[in-house]
């Protein structure tokens, strides 16, 4: 294996091919490394969001079941949410969770930030853990999703991602970075 | 907690507001299933993709360091690329796995299929484990990105994404994913 400098690619110009209030899409003019220059590389604005793995004290996992338009039909999901402007993510999860669940925990970790689309951006998942979460209120999303609030051992929350139930890419890496993170407890933050 | 009966959403209309060879967006008229309408609700189509979480026989990882725009950056990645018009994801994993790293494995594994934003959709994601890869070939991979072929032992992949020096959403996934199903052989498929 050839060891390489990596160099950064250098953006030449920023042209706006789509804008609205959810969804910004730019079309980039590069210059990679080798000189070589690229005309149309997209780049997709999109809200960063919160996902939040949850467990009661007996360890099991706080879950929605709703119909998802980017799936086409009904998901488990973790609670979530779009970061509103000048909103912490910590208090975006702390507000979706309740807001979704009707949850509520003392005990609130950072897993990891992880770029939803390392070519084209579409956001940021910031991914949260709440231990012993305790039932405080109604649910009251205000989401246009009918919700129904349900909890599930981890197991079968492994067993939903790999059936499809649970079809979402964040909610995945959520469940499964926050699974390894309780059986390798040593290597988190 | 109430038991609702929950109902798909039904989309009216759709008017694509743009087109490109690897981005398109549009907009769709819905109506809730309580009646309420929303006129612009957002898809974003972007290609299906195939993560790869490889391993040689002991154990190492098979990552790329490439700089990623999405990130802005340099990132430790998966291997990893966009299924191309009427490829099977399995082929796609191989295949990019070939060409990104140089090399091979006789025993694949699909482990998902997420999708990556469940309100806009962005594409899928095909997440693949490969074990007991071994050298073949210099890579080739034709990307516009340079690339660095490297190895690492899951501890320490684990460690990047809770650093942020992996920063993909999908690789996450991927990577937990599969550390997972290796810990708990049983709930694999």
């Amino acid at each position: 294996m050839t060891e390489k400098i990596l160099e950064p690619w250098k953006t030449l110009a920023v042209r706006k091919v789509y804008t609205s209030p959810w969804v910004d899409v730019s079309v980039l003019k590069i210059r990679l490394p080798d000189g070589h220059i690229v005309d149309d590389y997209h780049q997709i604005d999109l809200p960063g969001f919160v996902v939040v793995f949850a467990q009661v004290s007996n360890g099991q996992v706080i879950l929605i079941r709703q119909y998802k338009q980017g799936i086409h039909g009904l998901s488990l999901c973790l609670p979530a949410g779009a970061i509103e402007e000048g909103e912490d993510p910590l208090s975006t999860a702390q507000r979706e969770f309740l807001e979704e669940t009707g949850y509520v925990s003392d005990e609130w970790h950072r897993l990891a930030n992880l770029v939803t689309n390392t070519n084209y951006g579409c956001g940021t998942a910031h991914v949260f853990v709440a231990k012993n979460a305790r039932w405080y209120a109604e649910p009251n999303s205000g989401d246009l999703e009918e919700m129904q609030v349900t909890l599930l051992s981890p197991t079968r929350v492994l067993e939903a991602i790999r059936s499809g139930e649970m079809a979402s890419l964040s909610n995945a890496a959520a469940v499964t970075l926050a699974l390894n993170s309780i059986i390798n407890p040593s290597q988190s933050t």
